[in-house]
């Protein structure tokens, strides 16, 4: 893998039949490609922009260059963080998009982290049965999770992403200078999510992330292009074969998800950034997969590696090991009563596995010392 | 048409490619009809049923015959009436589906009317982001109206199903015997729907209306089966082509329905019953039709008498012309700024029609003397 090739990759093409969208990447541009995304869409009546506070910046250059087009606009800004995902929150939301007379087409513009893109994209999906939307993602994290695969959804108060729908965007930017207010904890978080598309599918995108950890952590522009571009990718590729999580496919991109769910939960939702969790949760799925004879001791440590030197978290003692078994039975991936783990067998491929005891999943809970 | 055959008509086809399904006609066979189709859609893992409290009868012989299939299987009842269509109550069922452990490959069982299921297709749509779900009719109205189309979805405070999905069962089941013990003025509300089918697509099927109005009335068992039969069939084909309301298509179906929501809006979902309201919203719709100079005189009064057979009412004065036209402006049929009425050049075809000014709809809102 050529880095330079995928820095100047400018679209990553989503194909999901009639749902298929394109990823549009660009540095600085965010007003024009904007503009031209929305023009690119059909007859558009309104737009309702829905924003995280913290990117005001970016939706005061974003409300300016739609102003051009001459269409009503609204826009609501809603706190990131988890907690934001709830049930009156999404209610407050459609409420206030009646208000500002939103009707069927309106374009729902979502700017922000994850946390923007899941509850902007549940609304659209379920506003009047459906708008189209656009997606600005403007944390590491949601560029390279969130931008492919249309997963929408709040919070239950006792299961994270309980509620939602599977709804694509009609296209997504990102603008990698949207990232520079980025706090490094927050980057840090996004870097966990693309460690995993190493560890689930691709060996040499693995190597890259090592032998370039300081240029990434620095930010370097070449570096920071190429592994959005390359997860999102990856991402694609799976998401094509398996849009709906039907055949199984798709729940390898869930690697360290289970665990990192029930420790989320555990911390109602608040201590930790969903990447930190994630990063803790693939260290406990390795150790799981070794427990079980399908993955090497030296693996678990080169990966531990990794999310180490991306000063990532890989352990949790604040909840009882029981306690997150019990939380992990209320994961929507429990299926026929099942609940079933992703789990390595070598740095760049997992398999989908059932049957793991309370026990065995304990013991990779558990803080080893090594 | 002969009406004989279709009352011998035991299943119609709704094709939507992928999201294809049947609804199975019977008479006293619904305990042995449900654990057929539940047998007939792969793995399952627990049944949810979502019923109307008033149904309980038929809620338990479903109850007791599913028992055979060995599935785990919760029940939450739930009050008819357009109240329960509420933020507030589709989120407590979301979290009793969860207290009830539903995953992935539950199924939902949604028995009663439109309300029902409208609800618990809408939870169905949206709980861990979608589960299949079996629609069991339980009123005259949701059998020929919400029976075929997959639309489902909750109220906002100030617009009646302003939030939902379009989410396809994975089958129907009718059985007219579910209609023994439904009120009479109930019943003659789905007839508003019925002849709504007649209006807009089908002459022969209105003249059949009005030539076994008395047979109707008295729940003829072969006329019954006819009609709702045929108006399944009509609502098939209008769906099939344009399932997610894009090509203005099935919008036809919503002749009536913008004043009817209104209507229904200004007396806060209690007072009248939808198919009542759908009748006065023909009503002035065919008046609204006249003064285009689209539709004649001599057949708005047709329709006016076949309401009236059928014990319909056809004119609403309690609240002011100007406000219902208020509220028509929040209607999600708005589209571009534009209101969309669907009018009658003739029974058995309708048009869309835009540009219709507010002195006009509220001309054809006031009662008028004749």
């Amino acid at each position: 893998m050529n880095p330079s090739d995928a820095s100047s990759t400018s679209r990553v093409h989503v194909s999901l039949g009639e749902r298929s969208y394109s990823i549009a990447f660009s540095t600085g541009e965010l007003g024009s490609k904007v503009v031209e995304t929305i023009q690119s869409l059909g007859p558009v009546s309104h737009l309702v922009i829905i924003a995280d506070q913290a990117v005001e910046p970016h939706v005061l250059t974003i409300q300016q260059s739609l102003r051009k087009l001459e269409l009503r606009q609204n826009t609501i800004f809603v706190q990131s963080g988890e907690g934001s995902k709830s049930v009156a929150l999404i209610a407050d939301l459609w409420n206030q998009m009646l208000d500002a007379k939103t009707d069927r087409a309106s374009v729902v513009v979502a700017v922000g982290g994850g946390v923007i893109g899941d509850l902007a994209g549940f609304a659209a999906a379920s506003y009047a049965r459906g708008l189209r939307f656009l997606q600005i993602p403007t944390t590491l994290l949601a560029m390279v999770d969130s931008s492919v695969g249309g997963k929408t959804g709040i919070n239950l108060p006792k299961a994270k992403n309980m509620v939602g729908a599977f709804w694509q965007p009609s296209a997504v930017i990102i603008d990698t200078d949207t990232l520079d207010t980025l706090a490094d904890r927050e980057y840090r978080s996004g870097l966990a999510e693309i460690v995993k598309y190493g560890v689930i599918l691709d060996q040499q995108f693995f190597q890259f992330l090592e032998a370039n950890a300081d240029a990434i952590l620095k930010r370097d522009p070449i570096c920071l292009r190429h592994i959005i571009v390359r997860s999102c990718e990856l991402k694609a590729q799976v998401v094509e074969q398996d849009e709906r999580e039907t055949t199984g496919l798709r729940a390898i991109l869930n690697y360290g998800h289970t665990f990192a769910h029930a420790i989320e939960a555990a911390t109602a939702y608040g201590q930790l950034l969903h990447g930190e969790a994630v990063a803790i949760g693939m260290n406990m799925a390795a150790r799981l997969a070794v427990q079980l004879g399908m993955f090497t001791n030296e693996e678990t440590q080169r990966q531990l590696k990794l999310l180490q030197r991306f000063q990532l978290p890989t352990e949790f003692s604040e909840s009882t090991p029981a306690k997150l078994w019990s939380l992990m039975q209320h994961d929507k991936k429990v299926e026929l009563g099942q609940l079933h783990f992703i789990l390595p067998t070598h740095i760049g491929h997992v398999e989908r596995r059932s049957g793991v005891t309370q026990a065995q999943a304990i013991e990779a809970i558990h803080v080893t010392e090594r």
